[in-house]
């Protein structure tokens, strides 16, 4: 089968296996997969990853049981399923967990991929393919409102115009907060027209107006510009998985009693709840539809719109 | 001036005076008035209040610093401003506070009304004014998101199709929780397609599948449905205002471990965000438009839609 494989460099392939469910899993043909900014870390070292790159997806299962024929996304996280963290329902933090694409496991970039059906999760009618891609970041979007209580009546600002700000500004909108986007962007900026108040980095201040702070720029200097912007008693969350490491300023946050929360994966069933209900509109969010065989090129504009790759292509 | 004067009996009155805006008081052309379930209580003897009635609005300003010509909607509380509770930004509760058409302040079923400049709330443009009347109740659903932590993983139910159950149900499904409502008419429940599945009580189950219930029916029966819904540790979330008490079954939510929380009024410009953000429609709740003069006969469906005052057709 077609499939972008890295093993140091990335590579186009159109003569990898087909690969075979183990017990317990679906085989998953894979219609589109989406590139996040997870995938350009891990071709810039992030992980020591070898494999299909790719977790972002929407599939038809082939085989699986009872499975079969369903349009599905899915929980990237596989824990070994044993061990402590993943009897208290913690997988997502099993310390010898695989995930898609990103951890000794073959991911979305390809014909076809495998997966537990226990992670599937079935795409209702109403959602279209190209959106159903966008279900797994989205739940990341989400993960901060299933960590923090985000309070309708709270100032709250996302640093970040990407991606990845860009559905987190959109998550947070939802809960009638009074909500400022940071960015860099205008055309990204205007993304957000009627749901978000956006300013550039200068004009957002640094008296700490806001109560929560959102990191999503990719870059350790918005952890930098999140100290400055929150008030005192506040909370920072960092969704950004940096390649190199950040600096607190950790008697800043003692003084100021700040709280840190980071943030990763999030409940995938609400994320296709709320594309369902047709609460989020991501749409907009795609850059391009490309082939498999487009490759390294489809990868290189940092910072962009979602490119998503149409697998079924040749 | 035209309004709705209550003194034990509902009267239409030609004949009330324009009333003066006292210091920091704006004078405000009322376009729209709500009625609400909390009337027909007031009518019932709650609260024993006399004077104009009505606390849903939506005006334009005529005299007030700054204010004027600005279309508003108002937090509806007047609290005393000195006492410790007013000090610490609990104006909503303070011991002597005056409430819009509840408590010791003339209503808005009134061609005019005064409130002090710090309770309005200036209307976003792309808000209507029918819209704009949904501002106070919506807010008082979204005072359940300032209150409880929702998290888009829980299964959350709302007892009651009602007014109040359709707010708070448009409300919770921003969220992206696994939302049910609990009622009993197909009709109402209809207008639920998209945001939530439906039940009628009997269908909900008594198994306590429910990591939080919200207790909308406005009868005191529907308390005991949520115990019988929530799960053990959940949440019970009273929105009703009952003219009688209801009965707890206090042990029982000792041994489950259930916790109470009381939920009145909530924040005013997060409610109006949501409007302006077009994430809640609320015009398919308006049952339909009326004049004052209709008065009682307005009053009289208990359950019904919103039905809404024209303040301004003679
Ligand atoms: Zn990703
Ligand atoms: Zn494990
Ligand atoms: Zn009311
Ligand atoms: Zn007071």
């Amino acid at each position: 089968m077609r499939c972008l494989y890295f093993d140091g460099q990335l590579k186009y392939r159109d003569d990898y296996p087909v690969p075979a469910p183990a017990p317990g899993e679906a085989l998953v043909k894979v219609l589109y997969a989406g590139v996040c900014n997870t995938d350009r870390e891990i071709l810039a070292g992030y992980k020591g990853f070898t494999g299909i790159l790719g977790h972002e997806f929407v599939g038809v299962v082939e085989e699986g049981a009872g499975w079969e024929g369903r349009r599905v996304v899915a929980d990237i996280n596989l824990g070994c399923g044993r061990c402590p963290r993943c009897r208290e329902g913690l997988a997502n933090h099993c310390r010898s967990r695989r995930v898609l694409g990103i951890t000794g496991k073959d991911g979305a970039f390809a014909e076809y991929l495998t997966l537990p059906c226990a992670n599937l999760r079935e795409v209702p009618p109403g959602v279209s393919d190209l959106a159903a891609v966008f279900a797994e970041p989205l739940a990341a979007a989400l993960e901060i409102c299933d960590q923090c209580h985000i309070r309708p009546s709270e100032r709250i600002a996302v640093l970040g115009d990407g991606k990845l700000g860009q559905l987190v500004a959109r998550v947070l909108s939802l809960t009638g907060c009074d909500l400022t986007v940071v960015g860099k962007h205008p055309a990204k900026l205007a993304l957000l027209d009627g749901l978000a108040a956006t300013a550039t980095a200068d004009a957002a201040g640094k008296e700490g107006p806001f109560d929560l702070v959102v990191e999503c720029t990719g870059s350790p200097a918005g952890l930098a510009a999140g100290q400055d912007l929150v008030k005192p008693r506040g909370r920072i969350v960092l969704k950004s998985t940096f390649a190199s490491d950040a600096v607190l300023s950790s008697t800043l946050w003692v003084v100021r009693e700040l709280t840190l929360v980071g943030s990763r994966c999030g409940p995938t069933s609400a994320a296709l709840r709320l594309l369902a209900r047709r609460l989020v509109d991501v749409e907009p969010l795609v850059g391009g539809v490309f082939r498999l065989a487009d490759g390294a090129a489809v990868f290189a504009p940092p910072g962009g719109l979602k490119a998503i790759f149409d697998c079924r292509i040749p």
